[in-house]
């Protein structure tokens, strides 16, 4: 290799390696890792009693309102989910028809999920299908 | 550049370019984001209230104990958290003192989880503490 020829090849290296250097920041840095291993996040978990608990027609009807939640940019990670088969002990509340489960980077973006018109338009199509809604709002600590 | 010479600069590079596609691949893959974007979990979300509700020292015996749960291999990701100061509506129960909310991946990490030695360990040293625990156990669909 001449000079020219490896200051060339040394520098397309450097940006190669400042390409990998970089990927790997994100990859230890991306909100998903961040969300689950260093960040305080804000748990908003609701849970909702259908008024007709025995209709499956309702419970689909709920359960694809709540996924049109999906789209709310404050959302960071969203579990939609039905009570799991999990053992029947008396602490156990599996009375509920389905639940959502929300993980908000902070206090703002859960007021910003609560009047953002997704959520509304959620409410107004929706809230017809539920006569009981309990919710918990936690703070990391 | 020689054909030598390039040869090797391009050998070069595309090991560089594999070692990016590869942490680009493990960022896409790695378990924090299948969790929140791909895979279906079971959400433990456990309330506990206190016997002592105005006793800080109670509320961070619960909290350290509460901390020593996060070794047990199949919980894949752990909040731990007390009542957020989001608005006060007649829906939101913010009466509890501390909450711990896990995600497994099936029910047979939750399963392992509730007769894990740390857990019963957890369980034996705090119990004393709460006079009230409710548990929802939700299963993404």
């Amino acid at each position: 290799m001449n000079k020219q020829t490896r200051r060339t090849f040394l520098a397309s290296a450097a940006a190669l390696t400042a390409g990998v250097a970089t990927v790997a920041h994100a990859a230890t840095t991306s909100p998903s890792t961040m969300e689950t291993k260093n960040k305080k996040q804000l748990a908003h978990h609701v849970f909702f009693w259908l008024k007709n608990p025995g209709s499956k027609e309702d419970l689909q009807k709920l359960l694809e309102g709540l996924r049109t939640l999906e789209k709310i940019e404050t959302i960071r990670s969203l579990h939609i989910g039905v009570p799991a088969s999990t053992e029947k002990r008396d602490v156990v509340d599996n009375s509920y028809a389905a639940s959502e489960l929300m993980l908000f980077d902070d206090l703002a973006g859960q007021a910003t999920y609560q009047t953002h018109p997704i959520h509304l338009k959620f409410i107004e199509n929706c809230s017809h299908l539920w006569e009981k809604v309990i919710v918990y709002d936690s703070m990391d600590v």
